[in-house]
C-alpha cells in the first residue's frame, strides 16, 4: 500500500501498470484480458467502434473535477457516441499520459470512477497504455460496442419530428458554477455551492452533476435501435444548434424548431435568471449535455414515448425536418430567425474555463 | 489549399477535421466510417484491440523526426502489438492532442505518414478524435484486429528454443544518432549524418530508420499463428532483457542465452566499436526494435527458418527455456551470468533525448 503522498515517480511504471491491471475485473467474452500484447474479445460480426479523449487544462482541471469524476466522465463520453449509434458499450481500452508528479493516488480514483461506470454499463476494460508526459494529463478511451443496426446521423427526413432526450443546458451551467467556486467531493456530493445559497443547492447539485458526471440515455438508446424508432441519432456534445446543424447537414435536411418546446434543465432556468440572463442561450449552445438528438418520424413518435416511459427517460419533440438546403430555424414569439451554431472550436478559444491560471 | 505556414489556430477545428475526414478512403469491411458518432466495422468473432501513444518530448521531438515518420510509427507500434498476438491489423482510431501553434502542414504529414503505412499494412482508419492541447503533441493509435488463434506471452515451455527475428539495437543506435545530429528527411532518406563520414552512411540509414520507421514483421506474425509455430510470443519494445524476462515470467519458466547467438544489427556493430562500445549492450537493453520474441518447440525450428525465409525475415535461436523460477541468464566465453532488465521506466527518468531543452 502507498501513502496518499506518493508520486508516479516514486511508484514507478512497472509498479503503476501492475497497480492498475490488478484492479481490472474479468469480464464476459474476453478471451484475453490486459497484460499482453493486445487483448482479445468477442464480438457481434458488425462492432462499433469509438475514441475520445479528456485532456487537463481543456476539459477538466485537477483543481475543479474530483479523480474519480474525471474517470467516470472519460468512459461516458465514449459510452454517448455509443448510445447515439443505437449501440451498447463491450470493450474499452485506456490511454494514460501522465506527469511523474500526479500522485498514485489520483490515479488510483481515476481508476475507481472509470471502473464503476464500467461496471454500471457492462464494459469491460481490456487493456490500455501509460506514458509518461511532461504537463498536463490526457485520458483517451477507445470504447468497442456491439448493435442490432448502427442508427446513423444521416437517415432524418422531411417530415421527422426533432425530439431530444432529457434537458439541456445543465453541463455548460455546472461550468459557470466550478468558476464561482461551486464544488463536488469525491462521491459527486456538493462539497460548496459557491455564492448560492441553501435554497439553490439542488439546482447547484444538478449542474455540477450534469458537467463533472455526465449520464447518457443509454438503455433507451438501445431500445431505439431495437425497435427501429429514430430514423437519426447524434449525441448533443457540441451543443443542440451545432449538432442539429450537423444532423441536417448529413441528411440534406432543414429543421424548423420552436424556442419554447426546448427542454431546458430546470437547475438552469433558476440559476441563469438569477444571473438575469436568459436560460434558452445554454440549452441551445451550451453543449456537453450528453442527451440524443433523434430524427423520428411522427406516426411512431407515440410509441417512442412510450418506450421512453419505460426507461425513465423524458423525451420532447421540439420540431421538425423539412425539405431545403441544410440549416436551422428557431420560432419564438417574435418570429422565425436563423439557429447559428455556436459550437465551442478547440483551437480558437483564446481560453477556456478548464485552463489553468499560468 | 492552405500555406505551410497556417497554424490549426488560424484553420479552426472544423476545418482541420473535415480535411482529414476527407482524405481517408474507404476500406473493405468499414460499414460506417469516419464522420459519424461512432465507426461500425466488420470483424471476426474474436477481435484484437490494443492502444498505444506517441508523446512529444517523450516519444520523439518535432525537431527531429519529420511528422511523416511520426505517422507511420505511431500506426506501426500497434501493428507490432497484434503481430504479437499472431494477428493482422484492420481498423483503427487516431486520437491527436494538439496545440493551436502546430502548423497544418505538419498534420497534413502526420496523416500522409499514418494513412500511408496503413495502405501497407491493409488497415482502414476509420475513426478518431481531435483536441486541444496547451503543450505537447499526443498521438494515440487504438487499433483493432483479427488472428485465427491468439499467440499469448504465457506459452513458454521448458525445452522451447529462445527465438528472435530481425536484428536488435538499431533503433536505440538511432537515438543515439539523432542526438549527434544526424537526421532523416520526410521521404525517409539521410537528411544529414552528424559527425559520421561517408563510409557508415549505410549504417546511420539503418539506424535512424529503425528508431522513426520501424517495421515489425507484419507477415511471418501472422503465417506463425496460422502454423501455429510459437507457443509464445511478446514483440520487444522494452528490449530483449526486459521483455524476455517479462516471457519467463508470464510463462513460469527460466530461460537462457548464447551471447554469440544475439543478432545485433550490423550497423550497430560499426558504430558501436568505433565509439569503443560493445554493440551486444544496445541489442540487449536497448529497446524499441518492435522484433518478435518467440517460444518455438525443437522439433518446429526448421519449419519456422523455411517460412521465415519465405517471408524475408531473419529468425535467430538464440537460448532455450528450462524448468526453474523465472529469471534470465545469459552466457559467454567468461561463463553464465543472470541478465538484469534494464526497461525504461517513463516516471523514473529524469531525462529522455527526446525531451526538448527547456
Amino acid at each position: 500500500m502507498t501513502s496518499g503522498e506518493t508520486s508516479l515517480g516514486d511508484l514507478g511504471e512497472r509498479a503503476l501498470v501492475q497497480r492498475i491491471r490488478e484492479r481490472i475485473p474479468a469480464g464476459e467474452g474476453v478471451v484475453v484480458g490486459a497484460g499482453d500484447d493486445a487483448a482479445a474479445v468477442e464480438l457481434a460480426a458488425v462492432a462499433l467502434v469509438t475514441t475520445d479523449s479528456l485532456v487537463e487544462g481543456v476539459h477538466f482541471r485537477r483543481d475543479l473535477a474530483p479523480a474519480r469524476l474525471v474517470g467516470r466522465k472519460a468512459l461516458s463520453v465514449n459510452l454517448s457516441d455509443v448510445a447515439a449509434m443505437g449501440g451498447i458499450g463491450r470493450y474499452a481500452v485506456v490511454g494514460l499520459c501522465l506527469p511523474a508528479s500526479v500522485s498514485a493516488y489520483w490515479v488510483d480514483s481515476l481508476f475507481d470512477g472509470l471502473l464503476e461506470r464500467a461496471a454500471e454499463s457492462g464494459v469491460s476494460v481490456v487493456g490500455g497504455n501509460v506514458s509518461a508526459t511532461w504537463d498536463a494529463i490526457v485520458v483517451d478511451v477507445t470504447l468497442l460496442g456491439e448493435t442490432p443496426r448502427p442508427v446513423l446521423r444521416s437517415g432524418a427526413r422531411a417530415g421527422d419530428v426533432v425530439v431530444v432526450t432529457g434537458s439541456l443546458g445543465a453541463a455548460a451551467e455546472g461550468l459557470r458554477l466550478l468558476a464561482q467556486g461551486a464544488r463536488l467531493d469525491d462521491d459527486g456530493q456538493l462539497a460548496a455551492a459557491g455564492p448560492w445559497t441553501e435554497s439553490s443547492a439542488g439546482a447547484v447539485l444538478d449542474c455540477l452533476r450534469a458537467q463533472l458526471d455526465p449520464r447518457p440515455p443509454l438503455g433507451l438508446a438501445r431500445s431505439l435501435a431495437e425497435h427501429e424508432l429514430a430514423r437519426a441519432a447524434i449525441d448533443v456534445s457540441d451543443g443542440l444548434s451545432a449538432d442539429l446543424a450537423e444532423m441536417c447537414r448529413q441528411s440534406g435536411v432543414a429543421a424548423r424548431i420552436e424556442a419554447s418546446a426546448v427542454p431546458v434543465a430546470s437547475g438552469v432556468i433558476g440559476l441563469e435568471r438569477a444571473r438575469g440572463r436568459d436560460p434558452l442561450e445554454l440549452a441551445l449552445h451550451g453543449g456537453e449535455d450528453y442527451e440524443l438528438l433523434l430524427a423520428v418520424e411522427p406516426r411512431r413518435f407515440e410509441e417512442l414515448q412510450e418506450l421512453a416511459r419505460v426507461w425513465g427517460t423524458p423525451v420532447s419533440g421540439i420540431g421538425e425536418f423539412y425539405a431545403a438546403a441544410p440549416a436551422v430555424l428557431i420560432r419564438d414569439a417574435s418570429g422565425e430567425r436563423p439557429l447559428e451554431p455556436r459550437g465551442h472550436d478547440h483551437f480558437r478559444s483564446a481560453s477556456t474555463p478548464h485552463r489553468r491560471q499560468p
